[in-house]
This record gives structure tokens, C-alpha cells and sequence, in this order.
């Protein structure tokens, strides 16, 4: 065996024997050798103080100019291999884990140089967002960066090893696959090798999931890469991760009583939160309490449905109205006085109305025709309110009344920070409708997606009246973000037609697009339900952070291009040829 | 808080209490609810013996003809769902876990029939890969595809936990990148907003993993599907998944050792099994000895070099040849003895000759004109061969003569049956060469990638005579199989732009391909290199599979479509004016 080599006879090139963040005191007097970025020169004259840094952490150097002069000139982002010996610091830096030793060095080797970077490589930069993406190999050096990768590791490990201990499976599903509606408009993948015919990126794993659970698999979960082709959204990626789950033989109860174990682990793992159980609202009464279906339930605000009232009291105009809501702001402190002056002037004179109780007793109160001070005294009365008490009120058609003091209610929040950022309100929406009518295409379209299960008390209605049926269908919000959605499949053929029927499809359209599925639902289809959790809103929410991009390694602008490689580019014409294209 | 729903109390359908793989004689008595598919019907005239399946097994119910009678008809793969009372069985079945039981139905309900399945749901079916495919969430079904993607799942996990363990981070890099030339060609995906540009689905995360250490992450890893769109090739699928891997100021030699390390682990986790020390080649020796870069060393047979030989005996014919090379296969029995015939005859009249010592002393030879009984001997004598041995000879020009011979050497392993399917001989292969001319294009090409670094000692080669220089990479071969291949990386401007050049690269096409990653590399590039794995090759030589399709969910056929959904398919003319094809 002449020929094979002995590896541990090898000589070779040592760039450190230890990293820049793990030198103690403890380590005084070893021979070491570092490899590291120069972060930060200090020149006193006969010496150079130099802070190296790697991914481990920061290690203060001490050169003689001697040694640094025979050399070459040095400069931030330099890449150095140092040899020397750990000293103890006579001004010790208590801030960071090596701040009480040094390294009085023997001998430097540059390794690579750097020009200037763009934008300063600190935890604060002047780096904007386009600089910071075109360089973002600079910016994944800054520490907030590289630690957001580090958290994203940790919880992606931390959830998979979750699900495998629950006994699913993380089964991959095709990413090339057939263009099929699921809301949004799919990435298209021309064949070089089969001409005139085009793959799609998968928008979700939906179906093959689906498929998974018909094939018999009992849990199944993936952490897995989608691709919606949207136009320009701020916070939206074109390609982003999502939390993938189905199990099978569950209903809507199951799959909420797990999934709310599962966030809860999450938090306590990740964050050290414990959370309070759940609350479960069906949709139309997130509607009616809040206005919206992903209400922030930090701050109460309520609803308060205020017809009988308005109809007992006889009260002018509002007595005449579809609905009549209000809110009442508790103890609306004068903090903000000016921002909320500044909004409550500019919201008059709309289908709303205010009332603030003042500390003298007395009250302020919206210009509008019918308030005066007897009508005041009854919603006063009506909400129990006291003094530095504001009431809210909106009126006219139901739906667009919620909605606006829907909107109103978290403006106000956000007015009176009352926004807690430390604490965390998961919500449980179900039971969403089936369709809505779109008033463009002008046909129904499916509030979840076409596969969500009807309830069994509204089948009666799926045939004649599709659009009063409501689903099992499930959302998890928290502090007003949609975090998860999911839902009980339809298990059953004729259910799945009709359904597909109702969205418009013809029947040689069911066959061309959902053709293998339809043909798996001759073979026993298992009742199955799911959900999918957005993971890069997940770990911006764990993170309070608002920027989706600051946990992303590469992420795409907001128009979907890539600044740092300059994608989507221009095509060579051999290329184009070669895919059919003219 | 009355619009909240508790869960605890919904009423809810419960399709069951236990698995059909759980229970057992200690649950003998209990009133329980099943569901599962029917795996087999037995009519016993008043009673039904009828095998239920689901993910964790299979259990008996025993039912009167009565229940059914007044139900329906039952029939394979229907999924049913019963109540009744756990009883010990007459006749027991040690074969599976439950048989000690079985279950005194007292109530059946049809969740959902189902047509005959196109084949037999066992653990050897009738089906063929077409079928199979076409129908797999069937195909899934069965114990030997479900089994693989238990093992799948299982190896995956292992494989994150390790890394992270070894604080390597998971890191997730762009799918939607530009097109890069990588050896393969890439899929291409039309940018529907920004016109005339084009996103490439990533070949693997080369550019992005090198940038990760260019940002100062120390050690990256990633289980990532890749995409290649190649022409047909069997057990290749245009999508697939690689272990990918990164660090920083490493040396060959770290990354080699470390890698045995975590193949080793895996080995012994998932398969209980202990690997030897894995030997180390260069790729020259290994082309030296076994005329291929990925030789099987489980059976020997290494090359013998008799150039000098033949020389010394003055040997006509062979003495003027470029290269003489014997391999020696030892007590070859005459089990093969058909086939091994065969096989010589086949090979006879190229530039090949065998001897065979027979067990009577005497030998049979080919039929060449310079072997007699003389020459023979001196083989004989040099090879030390022994009444049983078989040898086997190759000469002409370098290459071919290494290559054949190669290949023969692996056929009569494949004869003789010496490749022991339970053993694994994992091989590093290093020092590959930098280039390799493309007789096609007429112009060099890298034989691992443009980003490999060459070895410090043939630097001096670079410019003049890059045809000569060696690289720092290394495959991993086990078995005669590529299992992970990679390299130190250029961490030198001037060096990469270099191999550009070599590579035929104009200015411009080096600025339009790679200028982001060159101007990267202005800014303290570290020293870096990495290895990926074949995931689907990896879990396939675990399992002793051959066909790589076993192990992947939803796999596509060797031309690139997927059966079952039918993609690639024919495009909605508004989609294609979309995307701005005519």
C-alpha cells in the first residue's frame, strides 16, 4: 500500500490554534495563533493596539511598530494570522468574554487585504438597506446579522427536532412541479427537453402533502423553500420558508391543541416565555369584536354593539343605522395628547364620533350634529366610563363600519403605545368562510384554498347556498400577525367537485389541473388536516423585529431581484435558443 | 370574554383511541376505536376475519357476517373505522406485534371505499416503476417505501444534529439565482415583472456557501435540493438533494479528517456499523492503480506496473508498448466458470491477454501470438500466482490501457461476485488536476470547479502550464461510489482571475458572471473550503439499493417528468404572454 497516504503525516498550514473569542485569563502565557479581521487600529506611537475579530469574538493584539513597519500597512477588514503570547491586559474590558487577556505578538502574516468597506462593520451601521445588500457579505460580519442567523439555526433545529420527537416525518416534496391556482401566481420553468411544456416552482407543498397523507403517512412535516411569483410588497419574499404539517385522522381540535404546544415550546425554548393558553374566536366574531381577522388582543378595545341602545334612547341618526359601534379607551393618559389631538381632528367629520371624559368631569367631544350633553351621558353611562376615559364610535353599513374602527382601535394603540413588545397574544381564528365573491373576475374564490374542509352543521347549505357555509379552517395570530394557517381537508370526492365546481372551474379543467388528485381520492382518502407557519414571520415576531430581511442570509428587495448578484439578468441567446424561446 | 370558545369542550368525532400497531395482550378488554385500510379479507362464513393497516401496523378484527350484511360491501384499501373490544386470539401470529390479539368489532363505519389498486399493496408488488409512479401515494403505501422514508427522515435529522453539535450552522441560500456556469446546465425561470431577465434555479450553493465565509461565518452547512437540467440519465433526477458544506481557515487536511469523523458517525448511527480508517489516495495513484478516480477497493486486484518487465525478457510486442499492466485475481473458483468463459472469450482479440493457472498444474491462455509457454512462466513466476489464480493483462497507450483494464478489473469482481454487499470501504481520492481539455469546445474546463484552489507546490505552473497543475480536493469514494466531493477554495484575487482566464473567460464575461463574487473578494477573503454530499447516493449505498427513486417521496422518471402529476405540461396562452413569451 505504498501509494496511500498517512493523513497525520501531513504537514500543513495551522491558521490558528485558537479562536478570537475563547482566550481567558486562564490561558495566560500560551503560544497561540489567531486568524481574524481587523476591527479596530490603535497607534500609540511605539505600539499598535489591534482588535482582531472572527466569528467567535474579539481579541485585543499588542504589535510593536517594528514588527508592523518591516511588514506592510495595515487597515480595517484586514485579514491577519498573528503568532504571540496571552498576556494579561493592564486596563482590563469587562465587556467582552476576552477583555482580560492580550496578545503580545511574535510575528503577523497578512493573509488577504481589504479596501475600505462600504459602510462601517459595527453593530450600528451607516450602511442603508441597498449598500447593505449589495455588500451584505460585509453586513452578515456585523454582529446583529450573524447572530440573527445564529437565532434562525437554533429554531429551525429546535422545531425539527420537535416534530421528530411527536413522530412526524420530514418528508421533501418536489419543488418542480405543474402550475396549479393556488391564489397567487406561480414561477414558470420552461423544459429545454420536453418543447412547448413548462414546470412551476411550488407556491406550498399543499397537494404533495395531501398525497402524503393518502399514501399513509401518519404525521408528516417539512421546513421547505416556496415561491409565489407577486408583485412588489414590502416584507414579502419571492422565496421564503415556510413550517409545513399534516396529520391524519385529527379534526380541527386536535390540530389546534397540538400546534398550540408546539408555539408554546417554541417560546419557552427559544425566548424563555411561558404563554398563557390560547383563546379560540370564530371568524365572524373576530369580525364583530375587532374588525379585522388577525386582531391584536394586547389592548382590549372591544367592540360594543351599540343598535338597541341607539334604538331605546331614540337617538337621531344613528337610530336609522345598519350598526353602531364603539370602543372604550381606559384611562387615555395625556401623554400623547398632541398625536391624539392631531387624530381625532382627522378623523371627524367621517362616520365616526368621539367622547373624552375629562378629569374636571366635563367632556370634549367630536363635532358631529346629534351629540350633545344628554346623549353623551347615556353611552358614558352605557360603557361605565370615568373620567380620562375616551369612547370611540363608528356607524353606517356593518361591514365597513368594523373595519374602520377596526383600523381606528390599532391606530390608537399604536398612538398610546399600548403595543406591549414583550408580550405575546396568540389568538385562535377558525371557522372562515368558504368563498368570497370576487368582484373583478366576478366568480367565488376560495377563502383558504379548495381542498378546506366545510363544517358538517353547514354541508346541508354547500349545494344551494355555498356562500353561507363556513370551514374548518384555522388561523394562529399573534399581537395581530398572522403566524399560521391551516385546515381540515375535504376527504370526501363529490364534496371536493362541488367545491371545485363553485370556484368556476369547467369539468375538463378539474381533469387537466386536478386530474391525480381527483384520481387519488378513489382510493381511500384518510381524514387530514394542517397548517403551515410562515418561519421567517415566526422568527421575526420571536426577534421583535419588523424587517423580514434581517434574518434572511441573501434576501431578495422588495421588487424581487437580488442586488448582490444582480438578479433576475439578462439571458445569452444560445441559452434562450436552446429553451425555445425566439 | 363570551365570544371565546373551550376547546376542552367541543364535542368532536374521534376516528380512534389507538394506532393499528399498538395494541397488545396487556390491552386485552379495552374498548377501543381503529381506523385503517383493509389489507386482506378473510370469509369465514358467518364471521369475517379482516387485516386493517395504517402507518404503524396492522391489526385483525373479527366481525359477523350480520354487522357487515347490514353495512355494505368492504373490499382492499377501503378505509373503515370500528369500535370494539380487544380479545385474545385462538390462533396467534408471532410474525407481527399485535398478533397476539385482535378486535370483537361491534361497530363499522365506511370512511371512504376504493377501487381495486393497479397493484398489489405488499411488501413485494406486482406493480411495475411506471405504475408505481403514476400511482404513489399507493406505491407508499407499501412497508419497503414507507420504510425508506422513515430511514430518510431519520438519517437527515442525525445529519443536522451532528453538524450543529459541531457548531456548524444551517444557513438557507437563494434558489432564484442568476445563471453561473457550474459544468451542468441550469433551469431557468422568466422574470415576469422585470422584462427580459431571467432568474437559474441554483446548481448548489457554491457562490452563496464561499460568501457565507467571506462574511465571517466559521462553519456552514446545508441540506438543500439542487437543480440540473441534464438530458436523460438513469438514476439521476433533475432535482436532488445535497449535504452542503463550508469552513473557514481550514486545510485539506482538516476538512478530510473531520469528514471521516462524520461519516463514521452516520455509519454507526444508522447502521450500527464500525468503519476502518479510510485510506487516502492521489488521484494520480488511484488512476495508477485502479484506472478510474472512483475505484471499488473492496476486492483488491490492484494494478502491476511491467513495462520494466517486459523489457528485461525481452517480451516481443509487449515490450514496445507505452504501458504493460497485470492484475492477479486469486483462487478463482470455478463456481462462475460460464460466465467468466464468456467473458473471456468476449475480450479476446483487443489489447488484452489472460493466464489461467489451472489446479492440474497446466494453463489456459488467450489467444495471443507472443504468449507461450515460456513468457506464461514469467508471469507466473512474477505475480507469484498459485494453481487457481487467474491473470489478467492490458497494453497500449496510457490511458485506454489503465481505463479498460479498470474496467475489466470491475467486471470480474462482478463475475465472481467479490463485491461484498456488506462491506463498505470508503476511499479518499486527493489531487485531482486543475483542468482538463474539452476536446469539443476545444478549450480547458476545470475538473472540480473554478474556485478550487490550486496546491501551493505547482503555483509555479500556473501560468505557463496550468495542464500540470494539481489542486487541494478530494473525493470521498466508498464502494466504487462518489459519495462527497470538494476543496480548498482560491482565497487569492489573482489566482481566481487566473483560472478564469484559463478557463476562457473574457473581462467582460468574468464582470457579467462573477463580478459580484470577484469584488467580494477585495474585501479580506479567508481561507475556506468545503465538501457536498449526495444525500439520495449516500442514503441509497446505506440501504445497499440500487435505484435511487426508492428513497425520494415523489421522484421523477430518467427523463425528467413526474408521472403522477404529469409535469412538464402545456401552458395557458395568458400565462405565456405574461412571461412575455410569444
Amino acid at each position: 500500500m505504498k501509494n496511500y497516504m498517512n493523513l497525520k503525516k501531513v504537514n500543513k498550514i495551522i491558521y490558528r490554534t485558537h479562536n478570537c473569542g475563547e482566550l481567558r485569563k486562564k490561558d495566560l502565557g500560551k503560544e497561540v495563533i489567531l486568524s481574524g479581521w481587523i476591527q479596530k487600529i490603535r497607534n500609540l506611537g511605539s505600539l499598535f493596539f489591534i482588535d482582531i475579530r472572527d466569528y467567535f469574538g474579539i481579541t485585543q493584539l499588542i504589535i510593536s511598530k517594528k514588527q508592523v513597519k518591516k511588514n506592510f500597512l495595515l487597515g480595517k477588514e484586514f485579514l491577519i494570522k498573528v503568532k504571540g503570547k496571552v498576556v494579561e491586559r493592564l486596563s482590563k474590558n469587562y465587556n467582552i468574554p476576552t477583555g482580560e487577556i492580550e496578545i503580545l505578538v511574535s510575528y503577523i502574516n497578512l493573509i488577504n487585504s481589504s479596501l475600505s468597506p462600504p459602510f462601517t462593520i459595527e453593530d450600528k451601521t451607516d450602511g442603508n438597506e441597498e449598500m447593505r445588500m449589495i455588500y451584505r457579505y460585509l453586513d452578515i460580519r456585523r454582529n446583529p446579522i450573524k447572530n440573527n442567523l445564529i437565532i434562525r439555526h437554533n429554531l429551525v433545529l429546535e422545531i425539527r427536532n420537535f416534530f421528530s420527537k411527536n413522530g412526524f416525518l420530514e418528508i421533501e416534496t418536489p419543488i418542480l412541479i405543474n402550475d396549479t391556482p393556488e391564489g397567487a401566481r406561480s414561477f414558470i420553468v420552461p423544459s429545454r427537453t420536453h418543447i412547448n411544456k413548462f414546470y412551476a416552482l411550488a407556491q406550498s407543498p399543499q397537494l404533495f402533502k395531501q398525497l402524503l397523507m393518502i399514501g399513509g403517512i401518519d404525521k408528516y412535516f417539512q421546513i421547505i423553500k416556496c415561491f409565489r411569483d407577486e408583485d412588489s410588497r414590502s416584507n414579502r419574499q419571492i422565496e421564503f420558508t415556510q413550517i409545513d404539517c399534516e396529520m391524519s385522522f385529527v379534526e380541527v381540535h386536535d390540530i389546534l391543541i397540538f400546534f398550540e404546544h408546539f408555539i408554546k415550546h417554541i417560546f419557552q425554548k427559544i425566548k424563555n416565555i411561558q404563554l398563557d393558553p390560547f383563546p379560540c374566536i370564530s371568524y365572524s366574531n373576530a369580525i364583530k369584536m375587532y374588525g379585522t381577522d388577525s386582531p391584536d388582543i394586547r389592548f382590549g378595545m372591544d367592540f360594543v354593539e351599540l343598535n338597541d341602545l341607539v334604538q331605546r334612547k331614540d337617538i337621531n341618526v344613528l337610530k336609522t343605522q345598519e350598526l353602531v359601534i364603539g370602543i372604550k379607551v381606559k384611562e387615555c393618559k395625556n401623554l400623547q395628547q398632541n398625536k391624539m389631538d392631531c387624530f381625532l381632528k382627522k378623523i371627524e367629520n367621517k362616520n365616526f364620533f368621539w367622547i373624552k371624559y375629562l378629569y374636571d368631569q366635563t367632556f370634549l367631544f367630536s363635532n358631529s350634529i346629534f351629540l350633545n350633553e344628554e346623549i353623551i351621558k347615556i353611552f358614558v353611562k352605557y360603557f361605565e366610563a370615568i373620567p380620562g376615559d375616551l369612547l370611540f364610535f363608528s356607524y353606517g353599513k356593518k361591514r365597513k363600519t368594523r373595519e374602520e374602527l377596526g383600523k381606528i382601535r390599532v391606530k390608537i394603540a399604536d398612538i398610546l403605545n399600548l403595543k406591549d413588545s414583550k408580550t405575546f397574544t396568540p389568538l385562535w381564528i377558525k371557522d372562515f368562510p368558504l368563498l368570497e365573491w370576487d368582484k373583478i373576475l366576478k366568480k367565488y374564490k376560495s377563502v383558504h384554498h379548495p381542498f378546506t374542509s366545510p363544517k358538517e352543521e353547514d354541508l346541508h347549505l354547500l349545494e344551494k347556498k355555498p356562500k353561507n357555509v363556513r370551514t374548518k379552517s384555522y388561523d394562529l395570530i399573534i399581537n395581530g400577525i398572522e403566524i399560521g394557517s391551516g385546515s381540515i381537508r375535504i376527504h370526501n370526492k363529490n364534496i371536493q367537485n362541488l367545491i371545485f365546481k363553485h370556484l368556476g372551474f369547467s369539468k375538463k379543467e378539474i381533469e387537466s389541473r386536478f386530474g391525480f388528485f381527483i384520481k387519488a381520492f378513489e382510493y381511500g382518502v384518510p381524514p387530514h388536516g394542517g397548517i403551515a407557519f410562515g418561519l421567517d414571520r415566526l422568527i421575526n415576531l420571536l426577534e421583535r423585529d419588523q424587517n423580514i430581511k434581517n434574518f434572511i442570509a441573501f434576501p431578495k428587495n422588495n421588487y424581487g431581484k437580488d442586488l448582490m448578484i444582480n438578479a433576475p439578468s439578462f439571458l445569452e441567446k444560445e441559452k434562450l435558443k436552446e429553451l425555445h424561446f425566439r
